[in-house]
Order: structure tokens, then sequence, then C-alpha cells
């Protein structure tokens, strides 16, 4: 009985965020529990851990780079998630959204198992050429068990170093960029080179979340996420990647952005050779 | 030249926050510009718009419940995108994430293009029974072009009265309660019925967010904010839903969120008809 009650109250804690209310509104005595018969498969499960997962926040940042990731990583239980930045003032993002930091790079523990950066466009360039935040991100990303990012935050663990010699993707805008940090780019929707996992484009931070939950824990884990996050996708259009987009899609969306992946170019450049490639 | 021109700014200025930089940082005389040929679907688009978008917000939300949604209507040019809540107070989600609104009940536009509702657990049940929130939404709700929801949102829309007699979905664990407050459930991603627009749970306001873009502008701006996006999902599993989670998965999320599935049961029960269902 003591090991079913404790799997049951693991259960119930597992995916704290969606699970709280059920958890804490809704006590019920050991005697009227209802155990489910969950087969061999979930007794397996690696339902508690310790994680010390660091989460970058910086001005301009795409805060759907941010809370994709987030949402996946905040079902971990016994996980403790900082979402760090330069000092506890709130941080605006591209589209408006300002969040508040729980650490500073002061207070941010030591010793990662996840250091995780989101792109953006002008607020991603200022952020991977300050020096205060590369200087964290050598850092923590010397020892964290895994460096990641997605979206345009790889140029960021490029300009840090973090990537030389390593497979890593980005937005389809600036992926061919990580080449000047020394970094393979590669076009696939999450990159893994040993500890180095890197995501596509701004969405695919929910594909990258839910490989580093089964990294970090089991393929069961992340399915239950998967299953409480309803991420079935539908998308009503299919136009996602360069290859699916209608041809006039792609060519406004390219000439869009042109500007942010010239200037992508030339900060890499200057970074690795001291100035802009020709 | 002036249309070209006016054309090329808008491109520029489309997708907001992503095409942010490449517009403040990257100015170019006009008689350098590169136009390209985008040929006649490009001409008809509705870049501009001046939509009044208002997101509630409540302690205990699903961040990325409000965050999916929220990037989609980031890329429209011209709208105006409020975070609203009762007070000016930073608001904390269900994993800790906590963003500080812009608006409250009292200096939201009383006239909005969009009144949209995140979901979550504990919260949301105590937001939909929050004298102050439900006769916002009522408010709110009795004018808006749209009204709308991700997840267990649509419980906040119900037991505001705003869902009477509409086809509406929910997060899979309480979908079935919405015909409590007179909605027809409906099993699906994205259901609209008339200017009602619900989305499944968390993830699905992906899906919802492009299809509004539709509805707000045209396919071709919904197509382009998906790529910039790069929404090209690729689950790495697939146990999104009820339907193809694998059995012991479905058993134990069923389980975890049954608490939960009962309190709204017994919240809509005593809202509709003054005592909790038998």
């Amino acid at each position: 009985m003591t090991d079913m009650n404790r799997r049951n109250a693991v259960l119930l804690a597992l995916l704290a965020p969606f699970a709280m209310s059920a958890a804490a509104q809704a006590p019920q005595p050991a005697s009227t529990m209802t155990m489910p018969d969950m087969g061999p498969e979930m007794n397996n499960v690696h339902w508690e851990g310790n994680e010390q997962i660091a989460m970058l926040m910086y001005p301009g940042m795409t805060v759907m780079d941010l809370i994709g990731p987030q949402s996946m990583f905040g079902a971990l239980m016994g996980a403790k998630i900082h979402l760090v930045a330069k000092t506890l003032e709130p941080v605006t993002s591209d589209a408006g959204v300002t969040i508040v930091p729980t650490a500073t790079f002061d207070t941010c523990p030591r010793d990662l198992t996840v250091l995780f950066t989101p792109g953006g466009t002008d607020g991603t360039l200022a952020a991977a050429s300050d020096p205060a935040t590369l200087a964290f991100m050598r850092d923590r990303g010397g020892r964290a068990k895994y460096v990641t990012s997605v979206c345009s935050g790889s140029l960021i663990l490029g300009a840090a170093g973090l990537l030389a010699g390593y497979k890593a993707t980005s937005h389809w805008s600036v992926r061919h960029v990580l080449a000047e940090y020394g970094a393979i780019p590669i076009e696939a929707r999450v990159v893994r080179d040993r500890n180095r996992v890197t995501g596509a484009g701004v969405t695919a931070g929910l594909d990258f979340g839910l490989m580093m939950l089964a990294e970090l824990r089991d393929r069961t884990y992340a399915e239950c996420t998967q299953l409480v996050s309803e991420y079935d996708p539908e998308p009503p259009f299919n136009a996602g990647s360069l290859k699916t987009a209608p041809p006039a899609v792609r060519k406004a969306m390219e000439e869009l952005l042109a500007g942010f992946t010239r200037q992508a170019e030339t900060l890499a450049a200057t970074q690795a050779h001291g100035t802009p490639a020709a």
C-alpha cells in the first residue's frame, strides 16, 4: 500500500503546473483513493528529479521561443527552472510581453543540468554582442550537462564559443551564419550533437522541449506531458517551412528578414575574424 | 515607386516583433531598396489593421495557453494587444512564469475585436467563480467581434454565459463540462460557431492563433506568420491526444486530472443549477 499510495501521490504531483489543483484542492483520504492499474510501463518512469534549468531572458527575445520549452520543462517534477537575466528588472519581449526574472547572472546556480537561450532578432544580436551575457553563457555552458537553444538563440551560443565543432540548427533565416562560429549548420527541427541540443525557429521549442523531457527522464514522461499539453498539432495551413510555403510567401518573408540575416552575418564574421565578411 | 516603397515598408513592419530589427536597425535609402517580385498574391494581402485584442490573465493560468495565441496575434501589424488582469500587479502562471499586465478590467478598451482567455486548472476554476472576472468577460464579450479561448479557458466563457447555444471545445479533461453551461461540446482542435472560436488543450493555441490571423486578415498573412514562426511541427512522440497516446499514458493522465475534472463538473453544475450534479 505504501508503494501504491506513494506512486499515486507522485502521479498527482507530476506535471506539477497542471496537476497542482487536483493535488492541492481535492485531497482524499488514502482509503478512498482509486488506484488505476497503470501497468508495468508506469512503474519504471522517472517521475522525480532535481534538474537545475536556467533559461536566459533578454530584451527583445521572442517570448514563444522561451515559453514553448518552459511549458515542457515546467512539467518536470522536482526540477527548478530559473528565468535568468542581467538584473531582476522585468524583461520585455519583441512582441511586448514583460516577464519577471527569477535569477540574475550572479544568483543563477553555477552547475546546471540545462542551459537554454531563446532567440529573436535585434535583441538576440544585442545579447550576442554583450560581454556580460557571453561571459555568463560561457561560464555556465562550460559545466552544464546540456547546452541548448531554440530559434536564433543558437547565435548566442555560437558567439559564446559554445558551438565550435558541433552540429547545430537555428531559425531558417540565420542557420548558415552558425558556420562562422565553427558550427556545422544542419537543416532539422531539433539537432543534437553530444550535449548540444538546438531547435529550429520559434515553435520548434515544443518539439525540442519534449525531446529534452525524454532525455532528462524517459519517453513515457514525455508522452504524459504531450498528452496533458494536448500536443497533437493541426496547422491550418502548410506554410511552416521554406519547402512548403507558397513561393510568394517564401519570397516575401526572405525579403522581410534579409536585413536581420545580413546583420547576423556581419556580427558573426566580425566576432570570428575581426572583420565583416566580404 | 510610392506604392512599391510603401509596400516594402509595410512588409518590413509586418510580423512586427520578428521584423523590428530589420526595419529599425538596417534602414536603407529608398534608392537601394531591392524590391522582390512578390506577385499578385501579395498585393491583395491586408497588411494593416487596427484590431483591439484583449487577453485575460489570472493567477494560475497556463502560460502556454496565453503565449501560443499571443505569438500569432503579435504579428498583426497595427493591432493592439492588451494583457488584461484585475490589477497591474504581475500575474504568476501555474508553472511559475510571472507576467506584467498592460491593462486592468477598468482600463481595457470597451469595444474589442477579440476577447480571449487562456485556461489552467485551479486558477481557471477560481477565475470562473470570480464575480469581477465574470462581469468583465460578460461585458466585453457581449460586444466583442470574436469571443475566444484556448484549453480550459472555455470554462470561463461558459461561466460568463458566453457559450450557451454554441458549439465549443476545451481541454480533453473538461470538454464535456461545457454542456452544463448550455454549450455543445465538440471534439476538435479548433471549433468556430458564429463569432465564438475555442481551441483544445494548451498547444492548440498555435492552430487557433493562425486561424484567427486568417480570419482577421487573410490566409496569406497567416501563412507568412506561419513561415516566420517556422510552425512545421514534428512531435517526437505520438501521444498528443487520447486516441493516440499509449493506453498506460492515457490511463495515468486521466487519473491525474480526475480531481480537476470533478471540481470543474461540480462548479459548472452549481453555477447552472444551484446544486452540484448527482
